[in-house]
């Protein structure tokens, strides 16, 4: 997932927050939250701190510890602090998208932060340009603390206004925010952006998954519920549930479990290592092979390979090694294809794959480039046979909540049948995560997933 | 390897070279090649290619993809190359001390790039300086260009003045260097430095080892022999034999296979993977634990892991997570150990461990801090036990010829017996790689082997 | 002006704008009048351009060459620009507060950049929040963006609104924005701050001054005037003076002659240079001396010392000779004030000075620090006297309308009386420019001028 | 000067060090005085300290405040230092050949650094190779380490072997240098490189010019002579004069009074600026004109337009202003040379130039394209006549002793005669300085003066 192949797909952010009661360093610990929550988003991090009602913000594109030196952090200071990494759907590389964004209102300052995508976004922003408003970036977080501003004219408090605005706007997000005495947080009534509570001491966080809450080693409390509104001041947490509907009808992300979130993470009360293993254990029932070794894409397949492995009983192999070294600033090879890219970021152990039956798993098949080249690597270094097994079902539907998911004649299995595929990236079987038994690789979780971009049924309507 | 933690050790150098007879960019491959390397070495790169007797050079500190450009890769154009990644065990950092090293002596420039240490560095340095000789930095690669200089007024050929010169030093090596018109290659008469032979179409590649040979998909010819100079010209490739010793008594780093090589590499004639596989077997036969499974401290203990499983016939599994970007800007916390550096690096998966009898494998132990609190962490997450085995032998021995080990108050076994290091890391049992069966992990190996840092016994002798 | 002392005065912007119609290169040609423009704004500098309706913006700290490279330039392409050169007087850094800026609001996006300053800026945001508005920065121009949205709700064109808004808005300011077609500019009605029209063959320029237009080889065509709204589109100019008033009753800064500008620009028909040699000639008449030489303070003296030079009868020379090479990053002497940063800057030529009665000249004293330096170093070098003469009045009033002068504690002026001043700078004797005879130095000015900083006298209320 | 027109000649590099008895910080000292040289060389900087007989080194491309940091300077501890500023005449550009260079021989360290060039530099080399030297610069600094190293053998002292390496080269320099325990430093036996002793307290300081004692506030003490070898140590200063001729025979280069050096120093007992005003007399005497007004091309033709204004009962007059804020990082213009680099740097003051004639004076025409355009400039703006006159005689020799002329094809001098140069760059009369006057302009020099490069007459052979 790190190798920001063209191959892989996108999330869009990763959020963290932080109420300190017990002189903790607000914007050190979130900066480590943000660094657990990484994977979610490259492209920029951002933290804002609170310090007596007065909000300070840095942000900038780039990682999380290139955006942060010591220097910067020590100027943090603050009892609360909201952070964030980003992946830009849109294309969009400006740091004026990045987040958290802070502004000032009537009431003072307030910074926003958002995991998410509003569904009746240009409706919402088409609406307020017509009573006078202006937008600096084309950031949904904008827009929605341009409905605060407004719908804090007519409320008393500031976590009012934001049950009010979540009743305006339709999609799918986590959102951490801070007023000059606030720590706010939401999660959109369907639920299908994760965002858990956790405690360190007296003092509470916030987090996109629960690896960060290792990573700082705070305890885990609960999820933040589907449509609730947490606030956390100076006299405690307090729940506001207006906007709350049935948990267990909630919709949680599925690709959450297949593709984005770490390994180590727990989301609606379910392991997603777990989650994972179990397709494997699916795809060797469903599609069995007499095979010598069971391998993994590096890192991607690792998992559903163990559990693959496990339930055939079939030796867990290392048949390809990654470079670790791949980094942004590499420079890809351009000598007529000599050395190819994928070639230089992964290798073939020999001594693995040599006159043997390879099962090979990973998490996805998007242009199939990445995969026809494996293959014909391990066939090359003398693999018999090599059986493609994916633990996601193909691609096939549009998602409308955050997923950069290429557009259809860039995907795949929008064009061509699995037997298609299969020839196409060289291999003498392949098996995609059957979507009908997708249900059975989260029996915990807490309620119910979306899996639009399988089937095409999605929770909200969409433009 | 990649985490650069304190608690590693480091190897000293990895080198490329490239003659080329095809019209291929030799600096564009050897970038691909030193990238295969960087494991071997990540304080500076270098390459120095050579074009109609004229040498360009580019070096600086950092790592290969940071050192070089695209455009300072263009602006080095030549029909030979050599390049370089280093890691200074003399923690000396200037720029000055990065290699290849270029210096113009009485026959045009030469240029050289050195994996190794030479055990009579100082005693040749105080000679040369009798001699009036002045040093503008203290890399050994310097002082063997001194050496070369004055070798070659009383010879005919630059590679005659090399074979003089390796009667004069001492140590374990693997060299290249390009004339104006020859590049050239050399291993130390004991063979303990790895250095390889390949061929791109009608094109020569000289690498530390077989993955930089994969990596630019070039066709491993043989391994250079110990002792033997290796001279490629536009007349094509011949061996000089005057320092070569019998092949099957040379003293390869056992250390290569241990830790120090890629996995996909195969160094005289054994596969690294499988030799660290081999490990996991004889840890399995040696100390057999009645365990549920069998987990790899990410990455270094994965290979030797599987081969434990395998052996034992214990599933493996996934029960630490890394995150994958920690690099060196990564700001260490320092809040009241709150947060651990290694808790940022590693998490643990709850759902793998808890309840769980586990056999945590890793390829070391140096100072026991990291492997403590992977420990503690497995306990915290609810595994049973936690039995621990270390696919290296205990460093008792200092190491003379490269290896950067710390010095003898800061390794745990030369200051504990394993029973106190296994009090110490909190396991309840540990067990390390016996001394006795090293010889069996390298069954296919053309040579013997050096394991003086664990046996106290060298192939030279040193000051 | 360059050296960035402390005890030099700041002005606070400097503007640009482009309509295209000859097929130039807007961004090339904006950054090269930004860049004769840079002595109003060494904190950040940016250039919008738009092309077919969309506009592109980059903007950052830095001086106009740090901040554009040649790549950046490049991707600026379009058929309008306006740049922009920022000093800010609050002390706001962030590159948020840059300039222009540019938003999106119901007609599409619109760029602003302005010079200047709104004294009932507070009441104007108050407003806006309580309707509602959210503020992503401090700058005015965010404010002007707003009220600009707001106002084109109810008018048919950008213009119009821009006519209204400068109904609402009180203070000094010269504007220049574009909107999806047409690019615009305006001046207060007051007419404080200067900007000037000109052209190239078909394409209109707009500047701070004419030094720009004499950068780009543009012709002065005429300042905009006090009030006038200047709109350039396809069709050509237009002008809409629905806020002019007469324009002899406009109050120019004087501080523009004096200090800020550029001495070869001209500003309402009086050229810069003239109106300081002038300042020369009235203090040789009004404070004579039996001098040697007249000696200027680089760069800030030299026109003024000239003018003295010559009106006196007195040889002009080189006594002070300055170090072009400080920059930003010079560090400054911490060693026990050995070396003092005047000294570093500043040398004495002893052979100009040794045995000489010496008037010195400079544009103004703020702490008179520098000053007492100077004085010191001239009468160790050997000079007999040292007079100093100020071609400024002393500054004893604040500004409202963008002329950052530091509060009263630090004004020498406002604590000590001429001779106590002369005491404390060592001086032999010292002169002011009178205030009564500012008029003298501008005799082809257009209009009058606004001295508030000398005389308390404003020509606008303030809060 | 400082604006790096190509059309400017360059100089070789300035010198400083200091010996420190009074526990100054002499990396900021000489930071400082270093900076004081900057106009001797732009393209390195670099300084080393010795601290107990250690010397550490910081060195790089770059101004001397873009080289150093505060950290960096903080890390430069000692008691002697020595420093360097470098420009490059044969155009390389590797930090390699920045200088101080320190090297490492049997005595212990040494550094080096040198303000000149051998005209047996070759000859020097191909000995040292034939003797088994390398190379790893192309710099005479590290060939003169060689000869110390070898003349060291025999030797008993380190300034022996100095006094006997000044026998083996020939050539124009002054050097510093430091062993472990001694600051030395010597010019060459014909005197042609300025350097001077200082002193602070009771520690010496050595410089290029005096402008660097001044900027120190070190008092002069004297010039080093002509072949004068000095040694600093704990014992005090003692000089060798071995190599020492009549200094009134020596050959100062009569470059640094017309061009090289700053004017504020005095360089063998003669003022810069006198020399220069003194040029400005004589070319009033020997082309006089009826001119209105007599200005300078900023910043290089000052000095002599006021002493041709004062001579000739002219006046001084501000007819062109330069943009200060050009730097290296420029973006030279390209559009259809719509605004020329000269435009950029340089505008007219028209109020000034109208209906006059005019005396114009620089220092030097190279190629005589800035000049022309300045010229132009000036009759656009309304000039009636321009009369060019030149501080220096026309260039039509090589200079062997570092000045990087540009060979003759590209001197305008060399091709054509002063009539030609004269219609070529529009002028209305053209006069440069006599050569045969040239003595007149260092009436108190204590000793001779090369002016090989405008009479092919040399001090030295060369080859």
């Amino acid at each position: 997932m790190e190798l920001e192949m063209k191959d892989k797909l996108q999330e869009e952010c990763g959020v963290f927050a932080m109420y300190d009661k017990d002189g903790f360093d607000v914007a050190q610990i979130t900066y480590a939250g943000l660094f657990a929550l990484q994977h979610r988003g490259q492209q920029s991090a951002g933290i804002a701190v609170n310090k007596d009602r007065e909000i300070t913000l840095h942000k900038d594109n780039g990682l999380v510890q290139e955006v942060f030196s010591k220097d910067i952090l020590n100027n943090l200071k603050g009892t609360m602090a909201i952070g964030h990494v980003r992946y830009s759907a849109d294309g969009e590389q400006s740091v004026l998208n990045a987040q958290p964004m802070v502004s000032r209102y009537i009431k003072g300052q307030i910074a926003v932060a958002i995991n998410g995508t509003l569904t009746n976004f240009k409706e919402l922003k088409q609406n307020l340009e017509q009573d006078g408003a202006i937008f600096q970036t084309t950031s949904e977080t904008e827009t929605i603390m341009h409905l605060l501003a407004r719908a804090r004219k007519n409320t008393g408090r500031v976590e009012t206004a934001l049950v009010e605005v979540m009743k305006q706007i339709r999609g799918a997000y986590a959102l951490v925010m801070m007023s000059p005495q606030k720590l706010i947080a939401c999660r959109d009534p369907k639920g299908m952006k994760p965002l858990c509570l956790g405690k360190i001491d007296n003092s509470y966080v916030l987090a996109s998954e629960t690896c960060a809450l290792d990573t700082v080693r705070a305890e885990f409390i609960r999820e933040i519920e589907p449509g609730e509104v947490v606030v956390i001041d100076k006299d405690g947490l307090r729940s506001i549930k207006d906007n709350c509907q049935d948990h267990k009808k909630a919709k949680m992300c599925i690709f959450e479990y297949l593709y984005f979130a770490r390994s180590d993470s727990i989301i609606e009360n379910m392991s997603v290592h777990v989650a994972r293993k179990q397709t494997g254990k699916i795809l060797s029932e469903t599609y069995p092979v007499d095979a010598d070794i069971v391998a993994a894409v590096p890192d991607s397949g690792i998992d559903a390979a163990i559990g693959y492995a496990e339930a055939a009983g079939i030796p867990y192999a290392k048949a390809l090694v990654i470079n670790r070294y791949v980094g942004r600033t590499f420079i890809q090879p351009t000598q007529e294809q000599r050395t190819t890219a994928v070639r230089l970021k992964i290798n073939v152990i020999k001594e693995t794959v040599k006159d043997k039956k390879i099962v090979l798993v990973d998490d996805s098949i998007v242009r199939g480039t990445t995969c026809a080249k494996l293959v014909s690597m391990l066939k090359e270094a003398g693999a018999k046979e090599v059986h493609m097994r994916i633990s996601a079902p193909p691609f096939i539907w549009p998602c409308y909540f955050g997923t950069d998911i290429p557009s259809k004649e860039h995907l795949l299995a929008c064009n061509h049948t699995v037997d298609e595929i299969c020839e196409m990236i060289g291999a003498d079987s392949l098996g995609f995560m059957p979507v009908e038994r997708l249900h059975e690789i989260v029996p915990n979780i807490n309620c119910g997933f979306c899996d639009g971009c399988f089937t095409g049924k999605y929770p909200y309507d969409h433009e």
